[in-house]
């Protein structure tokens, strides 16, 4: 396994040579958004990389795009497609790597100009990293849904027929999707209390524990997406918390779904990883006994279509003791992004590059300490979770922040998504 | 009441000069995507005006912004606000009148100078007139919702509890959004056959009879908008149809609403009334008997919340012979734009300029021949809706027309939004 001479990657770092994930920065000489990767407790900031006499013979597919690292998304990036993508990890790879081809580049440079390429994570400000046209959060976490539903509907019609069926989804809203670390105030809404319609602010706010999953390239309208293309289709992932105003939800969803409810926040990493860091890290997704064959559009070549990712949930108390309320796997999905984007795109729905998709809340088959929602957790605010002190929550309280945190992979090739995090200001 | 010199200007014409509706053009000289406004069965290309040495002096707030109507959408001019529209539909009003102060610019220039600025409609070709960041549809129309809740869920639970206290509606999908005249492909979907699911070309293809709402300034996340001030928050309106697989959408729509039943397509209109042009023609909405006060962010201080606009659907089919199926009007809604932005932005939702509301299907009280979709008129497909020549349709075929008219005022001062027109073409 190949290690870097980057000074600040350790053995268990979660951007390691494996990963090497894509975000958007601005650093103390450069206020204008712009491209970077992690490595280690660095970032190697691409726009000034693109500036090196070297660039376009070390990455050809760029050449004739030598502005793309300098733009205020990852967007033009994305658009260039996954073949290209790979081909800027492999030389970004070897550029980090310590038996790198080019050390003059970077690893043998003079020091001055070594530190204006790679920087510390701490001194660089995170942006949100693509902009999305549209986002779409699926549902395709069976035990969350399964669990949910008993809530919602008791267990008899807690899966609805079409949910083995169809990848259920509804579209969610762009405009307030932002990146991890900003603030997200406590809804107002409507909601009914004692039978009575009445409005204040949410007494139930829940966090949703997602991956979400950003559009490389997409589709004309009109055509569509067939699930074996559909790969070809993803840029990459990023944690994501879908924020969940409950009582405002129980009272607007029928029968249009879910709106108030989320659209006041949706948190998602900072740090890409992109489609091919992920791909050694294949698994089955859920299996449920007696299921028959799917439609022929959704069925898929491969056994393997989710990841195993580890995922935590971390709930810090405005005080500022954190405890570990949640740890799950990405594994538990019942359909795999290749078939959210098929469906989604079977009526010729067109995605756009940057399109965002949430994989619906991901909690375990087991007890509270594996649930991706404080709502299951709680059994829909029945019981509550024990927090470090004897603290203890049902839903968020104000100044209450949420840290979603995921990897794979072991020690010196860890394969991690960086902090999804946010913290509930009052209303 | 002001008269215009240009000559298209006839007293029927639905674009009169208290109309103005701004719209994007490109025209046999210049295929960039620029702004105009429709004036008779012409167009008066801003972009040409623009550089008349004159424009500065006469747009004065426009000074500042001398490419805003070079732009390929109007956002840059929406973002301007009311009170800037509100002036330039005033000095526009001003040129194109009879009695204009300024003779010289439009009316008494060189026929070949104003050949240039001043088009016939037929020679320009018109697309999508704004950059739409979020689209939202919302089901206002309190017939509508009553008549589609028998069908799906019978009287007695036809209309939700929560209907009569908040606007309720769904995010939709903002990249399948298309001007006028663009092609609409029958969707692929998966429905339910005789109890089975099962994969094919909607068999149940239906429009929605909708008035549209484009934003002009917006609210920052985490702030709300008050109802009182969102008539400010709002560039125009357009035509809209929601075009919607009936089967589809029965077989997905639990329990996170539609889905793939309506993000395969949505057309508007491609000239944007501006608020301004409807203030003429306010009127109250529908009056539920019994109804009890609204929460208090949902009251408004003015009855007459809703506009007087007459609405009509043609059904053109194959064979080219055209039927007007349903004559309605606008007023039929129980929510107003300003509500549906003051509950929408509740939780600080943040919207942006150009961000598109449907207002939800508008139907009348009465039969088939006032309903906004052929769901409604078919009572879901039981019964047929007569056309030209003993044609019939229950739902829509393969190469059918549905083109939507709207209009108020009288002759001589029409106030209209041109065509909302879609073809159907095969899956
Ligand atoms: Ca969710
Ligand atoms: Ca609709
Ligand atoms: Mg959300
Ligand atoms: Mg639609
Ligand atoms: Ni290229």
């Amino acid at each position: 396994m190949a290690t870097s001479w980057v000074p600040s990657v350790t053995p268990t770092t979660e951007f390691s040579l494996a990963n090497l994930p894509f975000g958007i920065i601005t650093t103390p000489s450069d206020p204008s958004p712009h491209a970077a990767v992690a490595i280690g407790a660095s970032v190697l900031d691409l726009k000034v990389l693109s500036s090196h006499p070297a660039f376009p013979a070390l990455f050809p597919p760029l050449a004739a795009h030598p502005d793309v690292f300098a733009q205020p998304t990852l967007n033009a990036f994305a658009a260039l497609g996954r073949p290209v993508h790979r081909q800027v990890r492999a030389a970004l790879r070897d550029l980090l790597s310590t038996d790198t081809a080019h050390p003059a580049v970077l690893r043998d440079a003079p020091a001055a100009e070594r530190d204006r390429v790679l920087l510390p994570q701490s001194q660089v400000h995170m942006h949100l990293p693509m902009q999305i046209g549209d986002y779409t959060d699926f549902y395709a976490g069976y035990h969350h849904a399964y669990r949910v539903g008993c809530l919602f509907r008791g267990p008899e019609a807690a899966l609805q027929p079409n949910y083995t069926h169809l990848p259920v989804g509804y579209h969610g809203r762009a405009s307030s999707v932002v990146v991890s670390g900003t603030g997200i105030r406590r809804p107002t809404g409507q909601m009914l209390l004692d039978g009575e319609p009445t409005t204040g602010p949410s007494r139930r706010l829940d966090f949703e524990l997602e991956l979400g999953c950003f559009v490389a390239r997409g589709n004309r309208m009109g055509e569509k997406v067939g699930v074996e293309e559909a790969e070809e289709c993803i840029f990459g992932y990023v944690l994501l918390n879908d924020w969940s105003a409950r009582d405002v939800q129980a009272w607007e969803y029928v029968p249009l779904g879910p709106f108030c409810a989320k659209n006041f926040g949706t948190t998602v990493g900072a740090w890409v990883v992109l489609a091919d860091a992920l791909e050694g890290f294949r698994t089955r997704g859920v299996q449920v006994e007696g299921r028959g064959e799917v439609q022929g559009y959704l069925r898929e070549g491969r056994e393997e279509a989710v990841f195993d990712v580890r995922l935590e949930v971390d709930l810090t108390t405005p005080e500022g003791d954190t405890t570990t309320i949640s740890r799950t796997n990405a594994k538990h999905l019942l359909w795999s992004f290749p078939q959210m984007i098929a469906h989604h795109t079977l009526g010729g729905c067109p995605m756009r590059t940057g399109d965002l998709l949430g994989s619906g809340t991901i909690s375990g088959p087991g007890g509270p300490e594996e649930r991706g929602s404080l709502l299951e957790m709680t059994e829909g605010g029945k019981k509550e979770v024990l927090l470090y002190g004897m603290d203890a929550r049902k839903f968020l309280k104000d100044g209450d922040t949420i840290t979603l945190r995921g990897w794979c992979g072991q020690d010196g090739a860890r394969v991690g998504f960086g902090e999804c995090r946010g913290r509930i200001y009052s209303a």
